[in-house]
């Protein structure tokens, strides 16, 4: 029967279908954003279970056989539109590599990640990495044997990755990292010659209610629709869509440190604008989802440094944030403060890293995973290994969990491989920037007279946000920039922007 | 295969599919709960073909082959506990009704409630009944279709009714109606005659983080228990639970009505404390689940009349309310302060109206249902129909559609059939609270000295909320008081306690 339908039939049931298991994606995806921001305590015991099922349920309906003979049917139409032949063959490749999973790991992985972010939350509470031992190790055991399943060339953390960016490789990622790796030491000593920059005015005490209504106003301003999503509080900041009519962020409050909840809200605002911007016709479809995790960082880390660390930016927003905190600002001036903005210090905590040491976090929490899925090191190991890291790479010393290996929540999601393309999203952004400000002669200059970054954003959606998965990383990267990734982009950015503020 | 099996196998089976099924079902509620509290505006999109989705494959699970070949044979085993051959027998008579609607009619009713909801809202904001009618009217035929499905004897909403009270006919609700409204009549006559209490100081000003701080605080000292629920703010208030380890309810304050938020809060914190009181071990399973919207209903009548509109209650907890409102309420006596808020006065909202005068709002609901449901008279009706009820049985004008026939959510959420329990939840509180007082002798005295009713809540918990829906309304009311429902009980209750307030 399958075989006899109209093209145009079977498309139309192909989409009903996947927008029924998006339906249910999205349903456990507000469950998991429930759960991070006003699930009570006692709510977390069935939490896990409730997500587990629709978890399967949508697995099981999206590797059923109908699916595998519908979808291999329309793949060799040759009367679909362009885009329509790019859906069906991403939901092929979506669903060969799907259907290697059964329903019960699907399920049991889901309940091991809801149980690993609980006892994270946990072990966060009372500072302690050895609470969370027992629920991450039965995370990395299963990561482990999803590695296997899916299959790998050379390393099995190449699988894992592959999960977040196609055809992402050690190889390829170690090559970029070996890299940056130089010329970012070589700055870092450089700068670490000169006289800092002082931020003592950025720890001062900040009410609460006031950065609230700042991160509100900042979303706004950056171009976040509060029609079609809303910020709430969280442990960890994260973004999440249940459509691009429905997109969330969170952020976090430190009201001893502005930066903390700042740049926090600007970097989830740059990944909720990407979602907002995808196309909402196409909801469920692959066109409908973003391109890859690399190019997701790249429009979050774009909008969180190129933007909001510039110079021209605070020109104009300087002032207004004064007039919300005039006791704590009003006697700094637009160069200390981007100075102070733009501070090269290491540190401990990655998400509120300067824009140079940010990649010695990623580089550590990579070679970490990677250890840790091949086998070489052991999740009892990660405390040592980590807190030797930080001194060997950024010479600083951690003094507890919490500022330590307990800092991010993504190991309790699961997610292994997803690291990388906060560096890799750094640099694309970089580029991005570069290409933008060439085809955009006014960008700057709004930026700093009116505070309007729409011309960017615009630029944004149509070279981006508007082609969801119809492009790789690359592939975007080349038709946007025509060249493909350059991390030479990306220090000549950074030597630029730090040349300026530590002469 | 089912056959041979064991049958400690096939419950465990059953108990599995069921849980999971009712993951899916408790989804498709965090859904609605986040629709109705949280939900960005143009969310609502595609929320309702989510949450029709989860309803559908709910259904579809539960309805399938397999289920009932399952519970056909579970029913008929000998070695089954008392508890789980009462799961198995409610399961069955859940499922032979269920199977006769099809998926595609549980998703389109889904989805035309979802969004006969939206439309109410938009419709109570622009205060106008008409932009409710096309959405509606699509319920409404939805629902007669509905009732031709179930079947029924003598009315079609017989048929609607029985989803929410087991057996209930419109002959047994006439029956009851007619008993009660000679002698709330009566009443009302004879109270109307009389010098009415003051209640002025009610309507002054309150503050909204006060009023907010408040309901916490009443909510926590009448037991719910916080680390398995909460409380947010909504249109209108209501209780959702997606296990008893997280039941939510919620409520709307009015800054120039003090009565508004605090019996609504108190009304849902009765609903809540059912809720929490069910067994967790039976998470998805009929005993896990309430005996009736009528017993649902005496709870939190229950807990909103018989007890907050008490003496003993507020001679406990007037000087704390003085405390959060001493501006207002000091000069405030207990006796007027009782007096006032058990005041009898015909008015427009039911759900703050006083214990006498709230059984005309059912009534008029329950007329008006029944003529649209057999099709006597149609949606466009509602408002003329609704405004000559209040003029002829409460003696009101309705001044427009938000105070009148727009009030009330149910209609938006397909909850036809609904209303009578209210009334008849109201007879069922006033038995077990005649009950309780018989069996505790110091309840009244612990209250009024402590403002402790933890006495009552855990007889409640042991007579009522254990039980799950191991007995349907009648029987938990004979078993509890030795006797049916006798709405005498209520008629007396009631005079005696307005007697003392208007004497």
């Amino acid at each position: 029967m399958v075989i006899r339908a109209s093209t145009a039939d079977l498309y139309m049931d192909y989409r009903k279908q996947l927008r029924k298991i998006a339906d249910i994606k999205y349903a456990a995806a507000v469950l998991q954003w429930d759960q991070e921001t006003y699930l009570p305590e006692l709510g977390a015991q069935l939490r896990g279970e409730q997500i587990g099922t629709l978890t399967e349920v949508a697995h099981e309906k999206f590797t059923s056989k109908e699916m595998g003979k519908l979808l291999n049917t329309l793949s060799e139409r040759e009367d679909l539109t362009l885009r329509q032949k790019k859906n069906v063959l991403l939901s092929l490749e979506d669903y060969n590599k799907q259907k290697k999973f059964s329903a019960e790991f699907v399920r049991v992985l889901s309940e091991a990640t809801s149980e690993a972010f609980h006892s994270w939350l946990h072990a966060r509470q009372h500072n302690d990495f050895r609470i969370f031992i027992p629920a991450l190790s039965k995370v990395v055991a299963l990561k482990k044997e999803e590695a296997e399943i899916h299959g790998y060339n050379h390393h099995p953390y190449n699988a894992l990755m592959n999960e977040y960016e196609k055809g992402a490789t050690t190889a390829m990622v170690d090559d970029v990292f070996s890299v940056i790796r130089a010329p970012l030491s070589a700055m870092l000593s450089e700068l670490r010659r000169k006289p800092e920059p002082g931020d003592a005015f950025l720890k001062q005490h900040f009410n609460k209610s006031r950065q609230w209504e700042w991160s509100l106003f900042m979303a706004r301003q950056l171009g976040f629709n509060f029609n079609a999503g809303r910020q709430d509080i969280s442990e960890h900041p994260f973004t999440t869509n249940f459509n691009s009519n429905d997109v969330r962020i969170t952020t976090r409050i430190d009201e001893n440190d502005f930066k903390n909840m700042t740049w926090s809200t600007i970097h989830e605002v740059g990944h909720a604008l990407y979602e907002q911007g995808l196309p909402l016709e196409e909801y469920g479809l692959p066109l409908g989802e973003y391109a890859s995790l690399s190019i997701h960082e790249s429009q979050s880390r774009l909008w969180e440094n190129c933007v909001a660390r510039s110079f021209e930016f605070w020109q104009f927003y300087l002032p207004k944030l004064c007039e919300l905190f005039p006791e704590q600002l009003n006697d700094v001036n637009l160069e200390a403060f981007v100075a102070a903005i733009n501070k090269v210090a290491p540190s401990l905590i990655r998400t509120e890293a300067d824009e140079l040491t940010y990649h010695f976090h990623v580089i550590i929490r990579y070679e970490l995973e990677k250890n840790l899925i091949s086998g070489e090191i052991q999740v009892n190991d990660i405390p040592a290994v980590w807190n030797e890291q930080y001194r060997t790479l950024l010479d600083v010393h951690v003094p507890d969990d919490v500022n330590g290996c307990l800092q991010d929540v993504h190991w309790s999601h699961g997610s292994f491989g997803y690291f990388p393309t906060y560096s890799l999203g750094s640099f694309y952004a970089a580029q991005l920037w570069e290409q933008a400000a060439a085809e955009l002669p006014d960008m700057y200059q709004l930026m700093a007279g009116e505070g309007s970054t729409n011309c960017l954003l615009n630029w944004l959606r149509q070279k981006v946000h508007a082609h969801g998965r119809m492009f790789t990383s690359e592939e975007l990267c080349m038709n946007i920039t025509g060249k493909p990734l350059d991390s030479g982009i990306f220090i000549n950015y950074l030597r630029k922007r730090l040349e300026k503020i530590y002469s």
